[in-house]
């Protein structure tokens, strides 16, 4: 008799933080023929996704897609913009900003590290007094939606100030993008960055960067190569001359892109915010009532990921692997985190189905962990659920 | 804006009584390229099917696999064992129980019809008292599993009184083959009847018609048509000369048929009959704790679907398009008892998450109906699910 496990890796819920699981119909796109990249055909299915992605970025600049991860966005975004030896401030409250503060430096740059507890968010002021320091900065680099640690970073307050300096704001939107405000140009930011498999809710395997109009004019003029296949420049050339990408593209994720794209536009990027919205505040609300704490600041909590701390005593291990075991796959704390948090990602079709399984089967976990409840999770969800 | 729901038709979790949700590995196969059907592989691909098929039926006999609904299986066993003006003494407990007579009669036959009141199981004696009355019937048609009552007959106990008398027994099977326990040989079952999107986990499209061996030196001597592409004897003849189907099958689903299979036996057979009980006990218990009645006779509750008596001045209409706007799927009552129950399947791949789910979204809809739950259905649920 072969192994047989009811909820396999082909009937799992995915929760963690990327990848999210699919829409079928999305799902579904990924069986379709491959199809030629340089074609009309294809160059049409790329403008169309450019286009619907400037407005989920919310820019009407360039947005560039790569067939890469999140952090190869990051990294083209960095080695583009940033030149050996210039200053670069990178603002860490998690594990993402880490990455982004080595990337830089891996390019090159002077990076100056600016931390706040995991866990807190990065407040304007906090941008302020450190760009006061160094006015010389060609570019800050901040997380939009720390994923470690379950913060939305306050970004259009932070902008603001950055605004006032001379220096690019290069922000990691990875999980942010399509699943909560995003408004580059109003905001002001210069570059933003994101992934395929998060809010976006397509396989992983695309990385996104967008960029203001003015930083297109930059570009134009821009000379230098700090990479080969992560230059944007080249992308841009390939982009602006025929709508085409200059290497390779995923074919089956743009079509996927594509799709994915048409249905968040059919939903409305208002609502589909909305809803990320009010499915936090339930699985929060879930959580709390259970027994647990939260691990974000109060009132900077991600509407895409809920960081969520262990009672006392309760095994990181024991909990993720039962929840796995019986359909549910969610994340645990990365870092020093590890063992001290879990996450739940509520992502791109995330929905009160989801939320109430996740917190029915955290329940049952929880029973079987013999860690009592202090109420139901469910109820809790419920009531937030239905709150106008 | 085109329309957009989040829980759209590819994206609901399917509870009603068949078609079931299917495990995403024989979702896949569904997309597979087809195959000729007059094919060596093809025909290994069916007699593995069936092989596997006869250990689900427990049956030494023969399975023919029709290309058709469970109608289709109900209607070739009929046609093929009873002639026109044979009796046939048909126990009726439900809408399931009700076609196996009125296929009977379409077919000709003098049908005694034996009605007991829906929700009640048939009971041995009463059997045997008919039986006594109708010596001369030809055969016996009984449901083992009442998809519209959510009652389970006492088949092996009904089959021990059968067996005294010269009449086939003709089981409909379309809700309990792969799902619950099923002894053809064991029990003394002549003829027995499924379909494909039940227990056996793929879509709605094929038929199954299993014979004990007994039958088939019955079929061997056979000369009667009273049908065409749902003669029996046809099939047989086919079958035993080469393996092959005497009409063109449905492919595809036979290839999803083979991985379910496969699957079915992964697991074990024991091992998901006692998965499909726990997971009945469970979701009994859960609605039981809400604050529901149970429909079936106390004691012979179905262990692959629970009928749910409505609670008074709940609507039937407004329960179920809730459930579905909230992305489960149910089924509300049949006939008499449109509005007065509903429905739920826990078949083929059900497990704790399902159930979860489905109660903790009841929880959601009682309160969006304003009906106040008695307790926690999921609580309730968990406290089945961690029985040992």
């Amino acid at each position: 008799m072969s192994h047989f496990e009811l909820y396999d890796d082909e009937n799992t819920l995915l929760m963690i933080p990327g990848p999210v699981f699919l829409h079928p119909k999305v799902q579904r796109i990924l069986s379709r023929p491959i199809f030629g990249h340089r074609t009309n055909h294809f160059r049409g299915i790329l403008a169309e996704c450019e286009e619907m992605l400037k407005g989920v970025f919310g820019t009407n600049g360039t947005v560039f897609m790569l067939t890469g991860s999140g952090t190869s966005a990051m990294d083209a975004a960095v080695r583009t913009f940033i030149s050996p030896k210039e200053k670069v401030v990178s603002f860490i409250g998690g594990k993402f900003g880490e990455r982004f503060a080595d990337i830089a430096q891996s390019a090159g740059a002077n990076v100056i590290r600016v931390n706040v507890e995991w866990g807190k968010a990065i407040k304007p002021d906090l941008v302020k007094k450190v760009l006061e320091e160094h006015p010389d900065a060609k570019a800050v680099t901040i997380t939009h939606n720390e994923t470690s640690t379950g913060v939305l970073h306050p970004l259009p307050e932070i902008a603001k100030v950055v605004k006032k300096y001379d220096a690019y704001l290069i922000v990691d939107g990875i999980t942010s993008v399509g699943g909560d405000y995003v408004k580059m140009d109003e905001w002001g930011v210069d570059v933003m960055v994101s992934g395929s498999q998060k809010c976006l809710g397509i396989p992983p395997g695309l990385g996104f960067v967008a960029i203001s109009t003015e930083l297109e004019s930059v570009l134009e003029k821009m000379e230098k190569k700090n990479s080969y296949y992560l230059d944007l420049k080249t992308y841009y050339k390939y982009w602006k001359k025929k709508g085409d990408l200059p290497f390779t593209g995923s074919v089956t994720l743009f079509y996927a892109l594509y799709e994915s794209l048409k249905m968040i536009f059919a939903e409305g990027l208002e609502a589909r915010i909305q809803r990320h919205r009010k499915m936090a505040r339930a699985m929060r609300k879930g959580f709390t009532d259970l027994g647990f704490e939260l691990f974000a600041e109060k009132g900077y909590e991600s509407n895409t990921l809920t960081a969520v701390k262990y009672l006392p005593g309760m095994s990181d291990n024991e909990f993720r692997t039962r929840m796995q075991k019986h359909g549910v796959l969610i994340a645990g704390g990365q870092a020093h985190l590890a063992g001290k948090i879990f996450r739940v990602a509520h992502m791109n079709m995330t929905g009160e189905r989801e939320v109430l399984t996740v917190l029915a089967v955290a329940e049952l976990v929880m029973h079987e962990m013999g860690v009592k409840p202090k109420g139901s999770g469910v109820k809790g969800a419920i009531s937030e659920i239905l709150r106008e």
